[in-house]
């Protein structure tokens, strides 16, 4: 595995490659998740490119930047077991300069649910896997299906602005328990932990009511709802798969998403049906 | 030449070429100043593309889009004898859907000078060569040295997105009495041409200052404001190749600007020192 973190060796090399290139995109505190997008990645591309990158951009004022979860060392290791090609670590100070030309997220996709209390949030996502995609020029490009807004905007803005890459959304990986993986789940208590699987079980009791042909967005809400208390709820929804909301889960075509609050913990999930 | 109006028509007949590719982006209304980017474009590529394209985006409520002039059977033509291979008319619901992710100019250098009385103009202009570049995918694409600002914006997105292309910055072409082409030239009166003029005599004259070493930005505005009168001023700027006011015009490294109402019509030019 090579480790290049200047833009420019890294365009250099990538030019020697004829190969298909699948990219992973990734702000490094690897779990399970990730490594499933890398697995799946390998498996369908000669050449992996794994960029580890904290991008500030996408962090508010006040939010986790500065504590973010960081395990450079383990992170390398992950890669290297995982058979990547390269494993890209940019600067901030070479992917950003001052006075920025900005991708920013639609006036309406971008400033609901995540982007409603987030605002600028998707802004930062999105600029900078603009700049990647346009760094690594990836054909294949694996993205989680946790983070099913981000996932929803990258695809738009590919087919938007013309950018010749695929988007391949990949299924969130869970702890046994059901809690799905993610960086900030180290931010937990043991306490927290157990009172955040109320969130995988209120989408597996969606998922039961839909079974059951209960489609009526309300009233999944309303018993979701139920379930998430005492937790601090930022939103339950049911949104097709362009991200409209529906008054009826469509088989096939829906979302359902919770974001709630665990202690200072923001934790997202969703199930799709 | 070959005349194809859909993105993924393009698409397929520019994988079939592995020339590098020159573009040449415009409005259509072709003028002289178009046709010497397209010779050079056409001197310096093995393949060359022109898109004709009336954005909309970048357009305000209350400018002249739907008089923009038009006369597409002469641009073809043009096109034709000028060697073109592809000649793209892109449609604009091709181009644009509802709820755009879109890109947008810095905060600074956006909203200054022709950003400062047309907000949200350059969002528009970089939008839509963000598409287009990522439709053509060109080599290298012609500019303009005339809408200097526009050319400084789109060098700046190339660079700060990591796009793969090489803008080339073309010099004005000007009828014999110095006006600059341009295809807003056509709404003029034949009085409103005269006055035009002092436009062009206001940049020469500067010139000759600078010729002088009389550097001062202050003096060479104060100067070239006479020469304008009675003609309103939107700008008269003494910048750096960054965009970036200076007092003192650096030989090699300035732009000074005017932008002049003559009746209705909004008129650019520039000087490269």
């Amino acid at each position: 595995m090579r480790i290049i973190s200047k833009v420019l060796e890294l365009k250099e090399y990538l030019k020697e490659q004829n190969e298909n290139i699948g990219f992973v995109p990734t702000m490094g505190a690897l779990h399970d998740g990730h490594i499933s997008l890398i697995k799946k990645a390998r498996a369908e591309c000669k050449f992996v490119v794994v960029s580890i990158f904290v991008n500030p951009t996408q962090f508010l004022e006040g939010e986790d930047f500065d504590k973010y979860p960081s395990k450079d060392e383990a992170d390398k290791k992950i890669c290297q077991f995982a058979g990547v090609d390269v494993l890209f670590l940019p600067q901030v100070d070479e992917i950003y300069s001052d006075d920025e030309v900005r991708v920013v997220a639609p006036n309406v996709r971008g400033f609901v649910l995540e982007g409603a209390t987030r605002p600028g949030h998707f802004d930062g996502v999105l600029s900078v896997v603009n700049k990647l995609f346009n760094i690594v020029n990836p054909r294949y490009a694996y993205f989680g299906k946790k983070d099913a807004q981000q996932l929803n905007l990258i695809s738009l803005m590919v087919k938007q602005l013309f950018m010749d890459v695929e988007i391949i959304a990949v299924d969130t990986v869970r702890d046994s328990d059901g809690l799905a993986k993610s960086s900030r789940n180290i931010y937990l208590t043991p306490e927290q932990r157990v009172e955040a699987l109320k969130i995988s079980r209120s989408l597996s009791e969606a998922s039961k009511m839909v079974g059951k042909r209960l489609l009526k967005s309300s009233e999944i809400k309303a018993h979701m709802k139920e379930i998430l208390k005492p937790l601090e709820i930022g939103y339950v929804e049911v949104l097709n798969r362009e991200f409209e909301l529906i008054s009826e889960v469509e088989l096939g075509n829906s979302v359902i998403l919770v974001e709630a609050l665990v202690g200072e913990t923001r934790l997202l999930d969703n199930v799709w049906l």
